[in-house]
């Protein structure tokens, strides 16, 4: 198995995680924090969905912080393979949350005439911009997971 | 470079290819005949997307049909990057319409009070299933093709 920046137990690959962590993390302080977001069903999803996010990302990077100290090398197959369905699920989760939440906020902000943010619209962008950067940092992780068990 | 089924220029891999053309092609037609579609950016953007995958799909489907024809390997290195780089963005943009339109059909069906489809909401419905099986089908093809690289 090969070793390079991102894969786990690596400092990359650790860095990948908090990454994760704080923009799933934002992303919810953002929109959970708005006044109307139980309203949209997308905008709870995307709640859930980033929380999901969080979890697994957080668990992750305790387990890549643990192999740090160790000096241990996570390159048991089965783990790697764990590792890389649960991130693929996580990364097509928060892709799919995150345009369903763009979807929603172009329809507010463009599409229908008249406020129906009720003054949260900024919030709302700011929500799905986080959450789309996550899904940037989860869908890295998830390709080199892929890449490392390809790669055999 | 590895050989196995939904590879380039192979009998799996041509069929998955006119079945990403079928289900794209469907979704357009789905949501092209309904009378309110160019009301909403999400469902324009749909038909967009979906379009652009017909047209990588079809070109595709012609490059394997020659192979298989001719019954020629495609294995030239620049040729395959080329492909998962395509198959990538159009998986991605095809999730990302698919999941905008769903969030936008369920706004307008679930979220919002009152009839706000104008007796389209089946129509929308059929396409955003199409819209997902054409997304299966492409990502199951550029999973195939990373794996194809990364085995090398």
């Amino acid at each position: 198995m090969k070793d390079f920046p991102g894969t786990p137990g690596t400092l990359t690959g650790l860095g990948l995680r908090i990454l994760q962590c704080i923009f799933a993390a934002s992303a919810i302080t953002a929109m959970a924090t708005t006044s109307s977001f139980f309203d949209f069903t997308a905008f709870c999803y995307l709640i859930a969905s980033m929380g999901l996010q969080v979890v697994w990302s957080f668990g992750l990077a305790l387990v890549d912080a643990y192999a740090l100290v160790k000096k241990d090398v996570l390159n048991h197959s089965f783990l790697i393979s764990l590792f890389v369905v649960g991130d693929w699920v996580t990364a097509i989760l928060s892709l799919a949350a995150a345009s369903a939440t763009a979807g929603i906020i172009v329809l507010l902000t463009h599409d229908l005439k008249g406020n129906h943010c009720l003054g949260d619209c900024q919030q709302y962008q700011v929500s799905v911009v986080l959450a789309f950067l996550s899904w940037i940092t989860i869908a890295t992780s998830s390709l080199i997971m892929l890449w490392l068990v390809a790669a055999g």
